[in-house]
């Protein structure tokens, strides 16, 4: 089952990248990991940190070898320098890469005008050099893509996987699914989506796109094998999605802090379900020119109920959680349908581990054992508001990557093409 | 009528963009005419040349003054640069905004990676750069932007304006219309109508995507004031459209080469109607929230009729001319279904100038007198195709703009943050 065949993860210093590469390793293919480590400087820049301690790259690989005997490749590439990405691709000759390399917080997207040109020219130019390496390099290479399930939206229609089949004026046609994607992080995904598709149309490409829900949880069979391996645990107001900020907040006994009415339903899932998407996703790859979509999530919730879930979780514990509704910082229906389609990962073999009280004891213990971590003051108050960027609760620099960046290798690299399409 | 109202016309030294800025500055309007002039080191790149000579931007608008009377303000800006698009909104605080300034060629964008990119980025960069700047300065201005026909591909199901309703496993919602681009450059502006509908929904602003179809002529009545007025005329295969370029070849007795079957439909309109268009679209500005798409042209042909058109209108004059179909560069489907509504300018009072053989005559008339400065060599084969981009027939500089770019004042004052993003 997958041995011996090569795997490149872009992005595999984040958060799911991490957890990707390990459980790739751990289940046969020779994995390289690459990425810019670009996340630890925007964690400096927005003052923001990972709850639990992680390793630098090099320890991390240096342990899974100690651990599991297995090797894994660790370089440092900025997806976004072709002649960067070309490279790794002529060493490797990967059958498949996966995709986590772009930018992948809403709200940092939304800072001020720097980071939404950040985010979408950062995001549109790595996948556009995937694509180009893929067509010049490997051809038969299977592009995995992480997209978003925020790239739908929330319409008052049943949600398919990526296509939907529209009969209009008495004429039938199967067709891309409308987006409407709610920050410029959401919609760089959608420009992805767009693009990729084209190429799988015009060059032949194999590409899945996978429309990922909100994830939750900090560890997977790989990542409890040693401390050293941990994967990074958002928990702040940028980086940290629903669920994990909600266990924080609660295990420093704050009020989980609600946005808005917290009527928005998402689709949810576990890390480990993440981990063994992509496997599927790799081990059934899409055929030449095929592109394909899936919904890569197994639960939905809204936001309250998620709330709810947590509090009901601690209460068996005796433990009292109280919910407060704050002020939306987003725009974005707070009342409304959904009813997401998420059929084709379980198709190929996907079992769900669906939240469970158990889970959510794991995080919340999880949380607990690192408090003494947690900023308060990162968890609390949104910084970043849909109307006006970052507000007065924002604890980052002031002009912040203009900096930080300037100082990767990986820059001083990028070909002048970069700097004047811009 | 539009008197005393503010317009800045972006792209102003482009085929239609020069156009419109005479235009809406004969009908009242105080137009600041905006460009970075990157079209014309474009065509150095490329070998390339306006049939019809043009006047530097400086000459045009004193020719223009004398003529008319009018004053037209010249600016040479780059809208790829956020600090100089705030200082223009700070400067003349417009009621609206016309944005022509976009990498317009599909093949262009074909040509390899760089080109790809330079296209995605900038196009992008620009839209975004605007939304900002009428975000934080002129929140009350209309964005009037250029979109494509392009952008929706060929469906086999009409298509609608900008916006279809569904009605799904027995519920109902009007969303945008799917969209499958052709090139990158039709995906670009696929990506731009998606980050302005997010910024009108979110901010408020008031946009209208004009998504239009293939232009031909070469005259408005402005431009026929006076000679120093002409617009660039453009019959190479990278940057001319179907029928200027046809009318090119059969002014110098070569055949109408024809891509593949034929059978590509698409909507066409005069120049004429372009600029009044923009006018009426102006006029009528979009409502705060409101993101409206027009289909702008005003009849469908196949490129094979279009041909056809030509060899009759040609005939009438006696004179022979031949077709021939060559190998298609493009990846497209050359037999399908098309019927692309364009109701809504009619709607607003836009009086068509359809195709006539009149018109035809008045495009080979004037590509007839410029006839000597017809290169055969642009105007025959293709140099750029959709799967391996540019080929043996490419004329241009081999990493072109790399060092035509780099001479630009624009560049240096552009910000690190667009060096940093690609």
């Amino acid at each position: 089952m997958g041995t011996g065949r090569t795997v490149i993860v872009f992005g595999a210093d984040g958060y799911l990248g991490w957890a990707t590469a390990l459980h790739l390793s751990q289940v046969g293919f020779t994995v390289i990991a690459a990425d810019n480590l670009i996340r630890r400087s925007w964690d400096r820049e927005c003052g923001t940190d990972t709850l639990i301690p992680i390793r630098s790259m090099p320890e991390r690989v240096r342990a899974w070898r100690e651990v599991s005997g297995n090797e894994m490749l660790w370089r440092r590439v900025d997806i976004r320098n072709p002649k960067a990405v070309n490279a790794l691709f002529m060493e490797f000759q990967p059958d498949a890469v996966v995709h986590f390399a772009e930018q992948r917080s809403a709200p940092f997207s939304m800072v001020d005008q720097d980071h939404s040109l950040l985010t979408q020219v950062g995001n549109l130019t790595g996948t556009i050099n995937l694509l180009y390496a893929i067509r010049d390099i490997a051809p038969d290479c299977h592009l995995v893509k992480l997209g978003t399930m925020g790239e739908y939206g929330t319409p008052n229609i049943d949600i398919e996987e990526g296509f939907i089949e529209i009969t209009h004026n008495g004429r039938t046609d199967r067709l891309p699914y409308p987006k409407q994607a709610g920050s410029f992080y959401h919609l760089s995904k959608v420009h992805d989506s767009h693009n990729i598709h084209f190429a799988s149309r015009v060059w032949g490409i194999r590409a899945t796109d996978l429309n990922q829900g909100v994830v939750y949880g900090c560890t997977t069979d790989e990542i409890a094998m040693d401390r050293r391996l941990a994967t990074r645990f958002d928990y702040d107001t940028i980086w940290g999605t629903a669920l994990n900020r909600f266990c924080a907040q609660a295990a420093v006994n704050q009020p989980i802090t609600v946005y808005g009415k917290g009527g928005q339903t998402r689709g949810f899932l576990d890390i480990r379900d993440t981990v063994e998407c992509i496997r599927i996703s790799i081990e059934h790859p899409a055929e030449p020119h095929e592109f394909r979509v899936f919904n890569q999530f197994t639960e939905q919730f809204s936001v309250q109920q998620l709330a709810t879930l947590i509090a009901e979780a601690r209460k068996e514990h005796g433990l009292a959680t109280s919910i407060d509704h704050v002020a939306n910082p987003r725009i974005e229906q707070e009342e409304h349908y959904y009813n997401a389609k998420h059929q084709a990962l379980i198709d190929l073999g996907l079992q769900p581990h669906l939240l469970r009280s158990t889970l959510l004891d794991s995080v919340i213990a999880t949380v607990e054992h690192w408090k003494k971590r947690v900023d308060l003051d990162l968890l609390l108050r949104p910084s970043v508001d849909w109307k006006k960027g970052r507000n007065l609760n924002w604890k980052g620099a002031s002009h912040p990557h203009l900096t930080q960046v300037r100082s990767t290798d990986s820059l001083r690299e990028a070909p002048l093409i970069a700097r004047v399409g811009s």
